[in-house]
C-alpha cells in the first residue's frame, strides 16, 4: 500500500489524484480508488512545488523589528553585532525554531543557512522535519583553533535525518575573509563534495574596497584565487557588471537573490534581466529576517518579479511562472535536492494551496495568482520527503 | 451602555480597554469591568488603523490574473479592452463584491473608484458596510447623453449608507479627456464640493504625448487649464519633475501612490523622497487588480517602504510608520473621513490584527513587523463606522 494519496487536487490544469510511496512521487495520475494508509482530500486545494530558500540567517528571525529603517553601518554595528554577541546557543535554537515554523507555514521545505552553532539550527531541522543546508561559517577574526574546529566539524559530520540535512563550507564574504582562508574553504569544498555559501558583492562599498585593496572586483577577485565553481553559491550579486555575470555563467555559480534585503537595506538593485541573459542560475532567498523581515517566499517571489520588470523598464522580464521556477526548481537543482517539481520519481516535497479565497478568485491562471496575487497564508499542507509537516495549518510533529 | 467594548487589546505599547459608542470612539482607556451590548476579546491582538485604499478599479478583480507580463499597449488593447467591452452590470456587481470581499478580509475600509455601473458597487459597499469614494468616470468617447447623464448623477446623488459612500468625479485622463470637459469636471466636482478622481502622468508616453500635444507636462498642462486643487487626488504621479513636486504640493493636491502596478507594468517609480520634501500629500493605493493582482493593503506598504528605499538609495526613507501612516490616516485624512488614528472621539474605524504567529513574534516593534513582516491573513477583525464587519476572519453580515 502507498504511503500518502492526494485525492481530487488540483494539478496545473486539472483534477489529480497524486500518489506518494516512501519519500517519492509514484504516480500524479492515480485512479481515484487506490488505497494508501494516509488520505488527504485534495478538493479546493491546488498541489505545487514548495519552496527553496537559498540565502537565510535562520537565528537571526530573534531580531525581527529590532532594528529598522537606518543607515547599513549604523545598524550593523550599533545593533546587529551587539545583539549578536550576547546570544547564546540556546537562543540560537530558539530563533532557528521560530525560523523553522515560520518557513514551513509558509510553505518552504529547505533553506540554505549561514550562522554560528549550526547544532543547534540542526536539531530543529530535525525535529520538524525540513530540508537545509547549514553553513559552517569562517571569517578571519576566528581563531586558529575555532577554524581548526570547524574544519573537522565539517569532515566528521553525520547527517541525523539520513539526507535531509547537509553541511556548506560558509566564507563569509571577501571582507571578512583573506585570499588564504578563501582558498582552504574552496579546496574543502571540493575535497568534501559540499557547496561553498558566501556573500559575493552585496553592496557598492564592498566593490569599491576590494578595488582599493585587490585592484579588481569581487567577482573578478574570487575567480582570479579559483574559488569560484559549480559547488559555489553566491548570495546577493547586486553589483556585476556584464562580464562579471559572463564568469558568473561561465562557472556555473549560483546566485541567491535577495530583492527584499537588497531593497530594505538600499544595497542596490540586482541585474536579472543581465544575469539571465548570461545564462547566469538564478534562485531565491530572504536573507535573514533582520533585513526582510520575514521568511517568506511567496512575497519574495512578487517583489523578484515586480522589481525585475521595474528596474529593466520591461513587463515581460520574469514572467509568473519564471518567478515560480527560480522559487522553486532552481534552488532545488542547485543544492543537488532531486525535487522542487512535482512529478513521479521525484522527491515528494510539495504544498497544498487553498483556492477558495478571495484572493485566488477567479482563476483564470493559477501560478500568477500564486506568484502576484496570493498570500502565503491559503497553505494548508507542507509534504517534505514524503512526510506531512503541516496539515490544515497545523504541524503535525509529534 | 456603549456598544461594543474591545477587552485586552494592544494599542500601541500597552493593554487597553477600548469603547465603541455609536459611530464614534468614546474611550481608548476604558475600565475593564465597563459594560457594552458587543464584548470582543483582543487578548493577543493589536488595534490598528485600518486601510484607506486610494485609488483602485474594484470590478477589474473579475480579470485577476487574466493577462500579465506583457507590454503595456498589448495588454490594454488585445486583453483588458475587450474584455472590459462584454463586462455587464451584472458582471460589474459580481466583481465588486469580490473586490469589497477582498479588501475587508485584508483590513481595508475604503476605497477612491473609478469605474463605470458604480450604482452596483455602491450596493455591495453598503451591503457589507464599507466605505467608498465611487468615482463617476468622464472619457471624451463618451456621447453627449452619457456625460449629461453623469453629470445629473453627480448632482442627484443621495447616499443610501447616511455618510459611508460619496461619488467623485472621474475624468479619465488628460490623454482620453479633452480640456473643456477637464475644466467641466473640475467646475463640478467644486460646486458639489467632491473630490476629482484622475490619472497623471502614470507613464513616460503620457508625457511625451502630452509634451507634443499641448508643449508641455501633464501637471503643468492641468495647472494651466485651473484644474489642479484640494479636492484633486492624483493616481501615480510617476513622471514629475521637482517643480511638478512643487506645484502639486502647492494646490494641496493629494497623491496616490501606486508601487505594486508601477512595478508590475513597468510604468516607472514614483519619486517619494522628491514629493516628500516638496510636501506633497502621499496616500496609498492598490490599483486594479489587473496590474497588481492584489488588493492587499498591507502588501502595498511593504512594496511603498522597500521601492523608495530602493530608490532613493537611502534606508531611512519612508520608515515604517510612515508606511503605515501613508496607508491609513493620510488617505483618511485626503477623504474628509475624520478617522485614520484609533482616538477618543475619532469615527470608529480599526482592525484587530493577530500577534500569536510566527511572523509578528518576537514583538520588537509592533508597527515595523506589521509593515515588513506580517501579512494581511492575521486581520482578524474588521470595524467601520462603528459596527463590526468581520469578526475571526468570518463576515458579520446578515
Amino acid at each position: 500500500m502507498d504511503d500518502i494519496l492526494i485525492k481530487n487536487v488540483l494539478l496545473f490544469n486539472k483534477k489529480a489524484n497524486v500518489l506518494i510511496r516512501g519519500k517519492r512521487f509514484c504516480s500524479v495520475s492515480a485512479p481515484a480508488d487506490a488505497q494508501a494508509r494516509q488520505v488527504i482530500d485534495g478538493e479546493g486545494m491546488a498541489i505545487l512545488p514548495p519552496f527553496y530558500n537559498t540565502h537565510c540567517h535562520a537565528a537571526m528571525t530573534l531580531l525581527r523589528g529590532y532594528a529598522d529603517d537606518m543607515p547599513l553601518h549604523k545598524w550593523l554595528t550599533e545593533y546587529i553585532w551587539p545583539f549578536e554577541q550576547k546570544l547564546t546557543a540556546a537562543d540560537i535554537r530558539e530563533g532557528s525554531r521560530l525560523a523553522v515554523r515560520e518557513m514551513i507555514k509558509t510553505g518552504t521545505v529547505f533553506f540554505s543557512d549561514m550562522y554560528f552553532d549550526i547544532e543547534e539550527t540542526a536539531a530543529v531541522v530535525q525535529e520538524y522535519g525540513m530540508r537545509a543546508a547549514l553553513g559552517v561559517t569562517f571569517m578571519e577574526s576566528h581563531s586558529k583553533s575555532q577554524q581548526q574546529d570547524k574544519l573537522n566539524q565539517l569532515r566528521n559530520w553525520v547527517d541525523p535525518t539520513g539526507g535531509r540535512i547537509t553541511l556548506t563550507v560558509a566564507p563569509h564574504a571577501i571582507y571578512t575573509v583573506g585570499a588564504d582562508m578563501l582558498q582552504l574553504c574552496s579546496r574543502t569544498a571540493r575535497d568534501l563534495g559540499l557547496k561553498l555559501h558566501i556573500h559575493v558583492s552585496e553592496t557598492s562599498k564592498e566593490v569599491e574596497d576590494c578595488r582599493r585593496e585587490h585592484g579588481t572586483t569581487p567577482v573578478r577577485y574570487l575567480d582570479k584565487l579559483g574559488v569560484l565553481g559549480p559547488e559555489v553559491v553566491a548570495a546577493h550579486a547586486v553589483h556585476i557588471d556584464e562580464e562579471e555575470a559572463d564568469i558568473l555563467a561561465a562557472r556555473g555559480v549560483t546566485l541567491a537573490h535577495c530583492p527584499c534585503s537588497n531593497l530594505k537595506l538600499a544595497s542596490g538593485t540586482f541585474p536579472y534581466k543581465r544575469a539571465l541573459a548570461a545564462g547566469c542560475h538564478v534562485t531565491l532567498g530572504t536573507d535573514g529576517v533582520s533585513s526582510n523581515n520575514n521568511l517568506d517566499m511567496r512575497e519574495e517571489m512578487k517583489f523578484a518579479a515586480l522589481l525585475a520588470k521595474g528596474a529593466s523598464g520591461d513587463p515581460q522580464t520574469m514572467p509568473a511562472h519564471e518567478a515560480l521556477d527560480i522559487a522553486t526548481r532552481n534552488g532545488s537543482e542547485a543544492f543537488g535536492i532531486d525535487a522542487g517539481v512535482i512529478a513521479e520519481g521525484k522527491l515528494a516535497d510539495a504544498i497544498l494551496i487553498r483556492l477558495d479565497v478571495e484572493s485566488m478568485q477567479p482563476l483564470h491562471h493559477l501560478i500568477s495568482n500564486w506568484v502576484y496575487a496570493a498570500d502565503s497564508g491559503i497553505v494548508d499542507t507542507v509534504i517534505c520527503d514524503g512526510r506531512i509537516l503541516m496539515q490544515n495549518r497545523e504541524f503535525t510533529k509529534a
